[in-house]
Parts: structure tokens; sequence; C-alpha cells
């Protein structure tokens, strides 16, 4: 009996979090670097199950997917709760181009230097990418050169399975709200009773669902009768494909439907509210709290109207609960990763989930180091990540990666426009200080940004190859300039961790310094205040002005009790302000507020500054008319 | 040097196919027999990998999804290509109330009886259900009572992500058909040739799959331009989702669209073209060719317009790369099942896939049996298991299992109507001989339907708990008296395993019977002969009558090439006629073939026999009412 519960205490022991005992992989690095499917194919991922050892999970928290993919059980949390948490890194960056300037690169060559290189305990947690834009223009999101996750297939293409879940319980609702309008506009209050409530062996019994329903509406035309306007449904269709021919369309043109018909629209998946619960949620009871709380529409009575009282939010919950556990991946070098979530950066909060964050700062332990990616500009991804998920989740995050690239500060000095798909203009292949020095600008004001939440900010020199010393030398020496912790340049793209190894120390120092991190605004304000607080902080707004949409939407939800909620800017990344073209630091312009939805089961309000288009389409020659399948080797080729 | 390929020798020896050494769950039988979530969840299933281990599948040819479902790579059928393969029964009915007639709970029932009781190697091989019925009317598909494929909710829902592929891929066709309609009719031929073929580096560069569409087309017009008539347009966009509102939808109304609206519609996923061709594929080069092989629209000049032309064939190969693998889970007494694909039974052929029965067939080893379902009644289902899916395959079955119930052979025989959701008539709970011989003359016609493929006939009557002694000896004493090799009653939903031996032991009988197996019909004769055939042995028709666009459908698909394929009827599964209200056996009766739709990647023609609802809608009060999950346990509740 001794020798038992000794024998469980050395189990439990050897299973307390310390330091890793982890194996890393060596990079093999090839000039010219070769492209990103070909660098993740030649290298061998260890077993996942493997590496779930290494970083202190125990056989039966893990549900494996294959031999490189793995599910973490939310029960760790508990056996972990007593465990101090490691430091918190966020990666954001500068006004991007639309080339994208390497984030989530920096963030995976950023582990590979903490860990392989270092050899501190560090995870990654990075969002699941959508897989529409994959075969669009914008091809995988695992990284790129020597700094992926690997398989990055796997990582690009259906993961685990949590998008296709999203899609499933989105449309499930969507369904419901019209099957629900339509039956309701075709029964009477009795009939609709009568089949709500079925005779079941000579009884009418209420579903639980049913229920948490009557405790607010004791009549029966109240209970049977939603009474939903249809021109008020703010629930989309989703669909994880860029499909342009989605965007408006007109539903219900079958005979069978009885002429009920009325414009619709399909956004991408990883804009459904779904997807931003998954984000923002705790634990599987919250999860369930938030899927009951989303407002689809609103009755003509002017009540909001719930997934709950569709009766359906108990099968969201349902259809969700696989897609709650965070998916462990790994790095190039053998570092762990966990991929979950990856919410809309404009009309949701882009950043992934809370779940992982919280498991990663247990399993790293007080030592070990957690770097997380908000989407966008640091005025966009960065605020929501402090302003929305820090809120939620109750962590306190220590250090702030800024990744600026030559190329960007160019543009926002003044340089031509980039394009997509369109090549370079020499601005941005031969040296020019001076417009890297005016576009410096940028830099400066979102370290100042990152400056307002009291954390001290590094700034990370993406460098390319056409870079040269001068330029990476004067852009370190203007972020050291606005008062960055530190500034170095990093070539992990092309050299993995022991490219960001500079970087990797820098961000260790700064750990170590002081933080007194603190939100932007206080969620007692008027809904009004707080989008002013973050226009005129972040952006350099002089003002906002809120057009009569927007107004009626702040007496609407003030009224509805929404407005303690905290605020999600759907704004441009392509500029501080609101006007994609503006580079630099704009200033003296007035932010117009068009419109306010609710996003009340995540848990946020989302002002509408212009439009945000919320599906993709496909070009002319969209990425996958270079991908294929070897059917003999089973490989993928060309993924990007 | 001798030792090690020993040592080898041995270990191969000892993963050959041979009895199985493989440990039975045993059910603890309650009455009454409680809901089919609640005895799903009373079992605990053995970890998944140590089923695999035991039914001789090694390590490295398994994927696990979780602790309870597992894919199988395909490699392992070159392995095993030497053994022989096991007895090959196909399990299916005679013509079904609404309410169907337990064919997936015999399947079940009689896997158990063979392995748990009888000590033989089995495998079931089941259809992946749809999952948007289990929120609709229906509610799971798992077999059901004390025969079930466990865990049943897994089994619902989400699976191993099979189905979400296929609505990944279909989808993205889908969306490239309407984007390249657009692209086409904004731009030149030269712009357009300019965006396919894009400058990189100074050169213009084909991609592989360009070069195989150049072998066809090499001016720079017919390159370029597909000149898709949208009116021609037969690939539909799909969900998995039961939501009638889109089964008639414009599309294209957004201002970015510039005007190019059509008409179009959703269909579920499993009708989808892509599920047929996983059903129907014997491997991934085979899966490749299939997918290029799709035509989803009419050129302008009457040429079809397939994937491989859109340039997408590879991306879809890449999307289906891991759904092609056979997912393995357990019954309820823990013998091994494959669930993969499951196309509709109307418009498609509605049977599980080829590859899980190839590989079940190798594994069970030449005394072992493998148990497939074949959608709806024998005069469909089974018609096109012999027609479609053995021809694709070369498996030459041994048995057909005929599951036949006293409620639907009542209704036959004039009985009152029976419709979903309602109570059943007092015709059905209360002894009525003279009903139920009056309608065994719809099984006796489905008894010969199979007799007509050369093989012997086992009638499994499913006995309900209201059908007497005297009415179940009827049905037997009739099964025979139209030479049934033989005919049992069996009470497997009650009692699993054990109430299915009889059965068992009646199949294990037939399958020593000698076999004669001959198809119906010669692929050679032109599409209507084979149509007739079909209509006159089969539905005992007098004729058939093809309406003119079947007729203009017949003359372009001879011209077009693919007359040869063979047919897959979508006519009504209520009657054997095309009439759903005639019941028993109709006779002098044409049947109309409305129109033709050819499904030419996965390899048939459908003739249209009426019209098939492809969507199925939510009614007032879905089974989602009941479903919830409850946080503390992580359990699914209110499936069933």
């Amino acid at each position: 009996m001794a020798n038992t519960v000794l024998s469980a205490k050395r189990f439990l022991e050897s299973h307390q979090p310390g330091k890793w005992s982890i194996s890393y992989t060596k990079l093999d690095l090839q000039k010219p670097v070769p492209s990103d499917i070909v660098i993740s194919r030649s290298c061998v991922p260890k077993p996942i199950d493997c590496l779930a050892r290494e970083v202190g999970l125990l056989s039966d928290e893990v549900e494996l997917f294959g031999k490189t993919k793995a599910k973490v059980q939310l029960k760790i949390i508990k056996r972990l709760q007593a465990q101090p948490d490691g430091k918190y890194v966020v990666v954001t960056g500068i006004t991007p181009t639309p080339l994208g300037e390497g984030k989530s690169t920096t963030t995976i060559g950023l582990v590979q230097a903490l860990g392989a290189h270092m050899k501190l305990n560090v995870f990654a947690c990075v969002r699941q990418p959508s897989q529409g834009p994959t075969f669009g223009i914008k091809g995988g999101a695992a990284g790129g050169g020597y700094s992926q996750v690997i398989p990055m297939e796997e990582f690009n293409l259906h993961l685990t399975g949590d998008i296709h879940a999203i899609t499933a319980a989105n449309n499930l609702v969507a369904a419901a709200v019209d099957a629900r309008i339509f039956h309701e506009s075709t029964q009477s209050d009795k009939a609709l009773y009568n089949r709500l409530v079925p005779l079941s062996g000579g009884q009418r019994k209420f579903s639980p669902i049913q229920i948490n329903r009557l405790k607010c509406s004791v009549f029966i035309t109240r209970f049977a009768r939603l009474d939903m306007d249809p021109s008020s449904v703010t629930w989309q269709r989703v669909l994880d494909t860029n499909d342009r021919f989605l965007r408006k369309i007109t539903i219900g043109q079958s005979p069978t439907e009885k002429g009920y018909t009325r414009e619709a629209q399909f956004d991408i998946t990883v804009a459904s509210e779904i997807m931003a619960v998954l984000a923002l949620t705790s634990s599987l009871e919250d999860m369930r709290q938030r899927l009951a709380k989303m407002v689809v529409a609103t009755s003509r009575g002017g009540q909001p109207i719930t997934t709950e009282d569709l009766g359906v939010s108990g099968a969201l919950a349902v259809l969700m609960k696989d897609a709650i556990k965070p998916n462990l991946m790994q790095t190039l070098e053998g570092t762990p990763v966990f991929v979950h979530a990856g919410p809309f950066a404009n009309i949701a909060h882009g950043n992934s989930s809370i779940l992982a964050d919280i498991i990663a700062l247990k399993l790293v332990g007080p030592e070990g180091f957690v770097v997380t990616e908000a989407g966008f500009g640091a005025d966009i991804g960065m605020e929501k990540f402090f302003n929305i998920k820090c809120r939620y989740s109750g962590l306190r995050p220590h250090v702030v990666v800024l990744v600026a690239t030559v190329r960007a500060l160019k543009m926002h000095g003044g340089g031509p426009t980039v394009t997509a798909g369109m090549p370079l203009p020499k601005e941005y292949i031969e040296e020019n200080l001076e417009l890297l020095e005016k576009g410096c600008s940028n830099m400066t004001k979102q370290i100042e940004n990152a400056q307002h939440f009291g954390l001290p900010v590094v700034v990370a020199v993406n460098a390319f190859k056409t870079d040269t010393e001068a330029e990476l030398d004067l852009v370190c020496n203007m972020a050291k300039a606005a008062r960055a912790f530190d500034a170095v340049r990093c070539s992990h793209w092309a050299e993995g961790g022991a490219g960001a190894l500079a970087l990797g120390q820098a961000v260790q120092r700064a750990s170590e310094a002081p933080s007194k991190f603190k939100f932007l605004y206080d969620l007692e304000l008027p809904i009004a205040d707080k989008i002013r607080i973050i226009a005129q902080k972040i952006y350099g707004a002089d003002d906002i002005e809120l057009l009569p949409e927007a107004q009626h939407k702040v007496e609407l939800y003030t009224k509805q009790g929404f407005s303690k909620l905290p605020i999600c800017m759907a704004k441009t990344h392509l500029s501080l302000s609101h006007e994609a073209d503006k580079k630099g630091v704009p200033t003296g312009f007035i932010v117009p507020i068009r419109d306010i939805r609710a996003s009340v089961g995540s848990g946020f309000l989302f002002p509408l500054v212009g439009t945000m288009p919320t599906i993709p389409g496909l070009p002319t020659r969209p990425c996958f008319y270079d991908i294929d399948l070897d059917p003999e080797t089973e490989q993928v080729n060309g993924l990007f």
C-alpha cells in the first residue's frame, strides 16, 4: 500500500511541469530557400504522441488525429491549476502591405529560437487558417521558409475538422431561423404549440431547452410564436470556400417554400460568430452558455431572438464538443504549437483561442514562454487582444513583439502601391533610406499603441534579401528612438530559429522588465465613449461620427442591455485610419461609424467603419491550378 | 542475419490473417430496451488501436482519431493481396414504410451474431449517415437497440470529417464554375490567357493540369475560354444541413458580380457526385481520375466541361486524400465495423464504399464474413449494389439477406398509410393475418429480384414486440414458399447478437450453397434497353417511356461517349413502381423517364423518374430540441 502511494507520488512528480526533456529537429538549411511545401515535407515530424509526452501531457489527456496532430482535453486545466503560468508574449505588426509582413513566420521563428536554440519551454499558439483562401490567392498560412508549422498541408487543410464543425453548427442555426419563420407563417398558434410540444404517451412534455424559454414567456403565443421579423435576420449562412457568387442571394424560391423568399448572404466560415465564441470561451460550460446567447434576429415587438429561443443551442454545443479542444502540432524544429480557432480579424477579434493560451501557459511553467499571434496590425489585432481577449481570459501579457519590414515602412513613407500578384516596384527592391525614414512614423505610432497598455515592445525587423545593411540599421535605430525596449533584425525565414536568436534573447530580457498592464477603456463607459477612446488613442483620429444607423443601434443595444460589452472595431487593416490608402500616420480625420452589430454570444459589439467583405472570391487563375496529389507517394504538390 | 530473416518471417506469419484472437464485449440486456444513446454510452468501447490489432492491422496502417475511431491506410491492400477473400453478404429489404424496416440494425445484429456468438471473423461495412437529418426528423443511423455501432454520437456527428471534406471539395468546384464564367464574361481572350498563364521570371509556364488540357485544345481561345453556357450548369452547391430554403436560390446578386445572376440550388452533401466517387473508387490513382472526369456544364458549342477543364481536379484529390481511407469503429459487442461513404440512394447508388469492402474481405480471410448494407429496398439499393458497385469492384457476393417486417408487409397488403411522427394505426399493432398474407407478395417479388442475380436469399424477419407468433410464422412460411434459401425471425434489437444467431447460422449455410452470380444487363446495350430491363425485370413494369428531355439526353450522351455506363435509377423507394402510394406488387404500369443525368466521374447515368428532393427540410419541432451536452460529464443527451 505504501509502495502504491509512493509510486503514484513519483509518477505525478515526474509529470510535474519543469524543464522539458525534448528532442529538437535539426534543420538542413538550403540556399536558395525552397518552397514552403518542399521544406515542410523534407522534415519528418516527430510522432505527435511523443511530442505530447515531451511537453508533459498525460496519454489520457491526448486524442490522436493521425500521426501528426492531436487534440488536448480540457481536463488538463484542472490537473495543472496550481501551476504558475509562463511568460505571455503577443506578436503583432506595423500597418502591413497587402502582402503581409511575416507575423506568423516571426511567431514560429521566435519559438524555434526560444526552444531549439535557447532550450526554454515554449509554445506557439496560432490561428487555424481559413481553407477557402488556400485555393484562391493567398496560399497556406503555416509560417514560411524555415519557420513553419508542419506538416503544412495538414495545417492548411481540414486540420481536425474544427472549422467544418463551425460550418455545420452555424448553418443549423440558419436553417432553423428560416424554417421557423416559415412554419410560424403557415400555422395557427394552437397548431404550432401542438407540434412544438407533441403528445407522447398521452402527455405533453417540454424539453429542457423549452423549459428555459418558458421561464420568460408564460403565454402560448409568446412561447410558440417567436415572430421574427424576416428583414431583421442578422444570422448568415457560411462556407469555408471563396465563393463570390454567394455574397448576395435570394433564398426560398422553390415552390415548397410557398413564396417566402428573402435576400440573404453567405460569409466565409471564420466570420461566423461561433468561431468567435470558440476563440473566447474558457470552458465547455461557458461555451454552452455563449452558444445560447447568440442573437439571430429581432421580433416584430423589438425583442432579441436567440439561439436558445430557437431550441438549437444544445445541438450547437454537441456539434462543437470536440472543436473546443486545442490542436497540438509542431514546428520544423520540433517545438510544440497549439493551432486553435481563427476568427476574422475585422468583424471579429482575430486572435487564436483563450483555451490554447491557458493550457500552454500551464504546460510551459513559470520559466517558459507562450507566444501568441494577433491578426492584422497593432491598431487592430493587438488592441483587440488586450481589450477583448485578455479581458475575458484574465491572462496578463508580458511582452509585445512588433514585426516591421523595410518594404512596408517604405510604403508608409510614400512608396508606390503594393498589389498582391503584381511585381514589386523598384523602390522596394533598391536601397531608399529617405522613403524608409519617413515611413518609420507608422512603426513609431504602433510602438506607442502598445505602450498605451503598459508593456515593453521588442521590434522584430523581418529582413528580406533585398534589404540593405543601412536600411536594417535605420529601422532598428528609429525603433529604439521611439522607446522600444529593443529592436533586432531577424532572418528566421531563411535560417529557422537560429535567425531569430537575437529576437529570442531580447524577448527574454523584456519579459523580466516590470510590466504594468492596463486596459485602454472601462467597460462601464457608454458605447460611443469606448469607440471614441480607441479611435483617438490608437488610430490618432480627431473624433468619431455616429451615422444614423449606428446611433439607432447605440440606443437599441443600451436598451437591450448589451452596452457593457467590449468593442471590436471592423476597420481596414491597411491604414491606421478608416481609409486604406492613407499610409504612414494619418491625422486630422474623423472616423465615421456606419453601423454597429452585436455579437452577444462571443461578447462584443462591432462598429462597422466602411463595408467589410465577408467572403472572398476566386481570381481568374486561382492557386488550385498548381495543387495536386501524387497518387504513388500520396504527397501534396503545389501548396505554398 | 539468418536470425533477422527468421524473426521477420515469424512476425509476418503472426500477422497473416487467420482466426482472430478478439475479445468480445458482453451485453447487459435491460427490459424495456433503453434509448439508443443510453445503450450506446452504457458500453465502454474497446480502445480502437486494440481492436485494430485484434483484426490483424499493423500499427503503421492505422491512423487513430481519438480513442474510438481510426482510419485505415490503403497500403494494406498491397500487403494482403495474396490473401483469399471472405464471404460477401449484402443486406437489403422489402419495399419499406417511411419508418424504415431495420436494415442497419439487422446488419449490425448479424455481425454481432457471426462474431461474438459464432466466433467467426466478421466485418460490417456500413454507410456514414448524413448529419443533416440527425437534427431534423430522422435521428441517428447507427443501428438501434442492442445492435449498434458505438459510440453512436461519434458515428452520427462529424465522424472523421469525410463528409465535411466532400462539402469543401464540392463547393470549390461550384465556386470555380461561377468565378470562371464571370471572369470569361468580363475579359478578352488575350487577358484571360495572360492571367491563366502568368509571366514568371520572364516566362509563361503551364501547370501540369493545364498541360493535360492543352493536349486537346491547341488554340488560345479554346484554351482560355471554356465558354460554359450558364443555363447548362449541372453542378450544385452542397451543405450537410436540412435547409429547405436553399432548394432554389438566385446567386450573384452582389454588385461585385456585375449582374451575372443565375438560379441555382443546394443539395445535401451526400447527394454530391464526389460522394459517389468516394464510394466507387478503388485506389487513390483511380479517385484522382474520377475527380477529373466529372462533368459540370456544357459549353455553348456542346462540349462537356469537366473539373479537369476548370483546373481544380488536383485540389479535389488533395481535399479528399484522407476521406478515401475507411473508418474503423466497433459494434456494441466489440466486432469491427468499417464506416465509409454514404451516397444518396436515389440520384446515386446508395452503397458504402468499395474500398472498405475490399479491405474487410482481405482482413476476415476465406472463412470469414463481410456484411454490407445496400440502401432502400431490394429493387433499388440491391440492384445498384450488383449492377454498379460489384461491377466496378469485381467482387462477387455470396448471399442476400432480405429484411422484412410484419408492419411493412401489412402495409403492402392494404393497411392504412404509415406516416413518420404519427401514431401507428391499429392494423399494425394487432394481429391481422389476412392483411399480412396479402402483403407478402412484395416480399415474394423482392426474393425473386435477388434470384435474378443468381444468389441464395435468406429472409430476416425483424420482429417487433407487437408481432404475434402466428404472424411471424406466416412470414417465414411465405418466404420459404417463394424459394428463399431460409427465413428466420430475429430479435437483435432487443437482444443483440444472440437475437440474430439463427440468422447468422442460416447465412453461414447459404454461403456454402453454390453461387452463380450474374449481372442483370450488359453494359454494351443501348441506354434505353438497359433502363427497360431494370424496369421490367425488377419493378415489374410493362415498359418504359422516354419523355422528350430523356430522349434528348440519350442522344447527347451517346454522342458524348457516355452510353456504356451502368444505370442508376432515381426512383421512389416506397413502391416497386414509380408511384409511392402503389403498394404490394403493382402491375400494368409504364415507367416514365423524365430526364437522364450523367455522373461521369462516379461512372453511371441516372434516369429521373419523377422529381427527387435533394435537400430535406426541418419540421416545426426538429430533433435538436432534445439534444444537449452535459458540460460536466461531456455526455451527449437526446440523440436517438
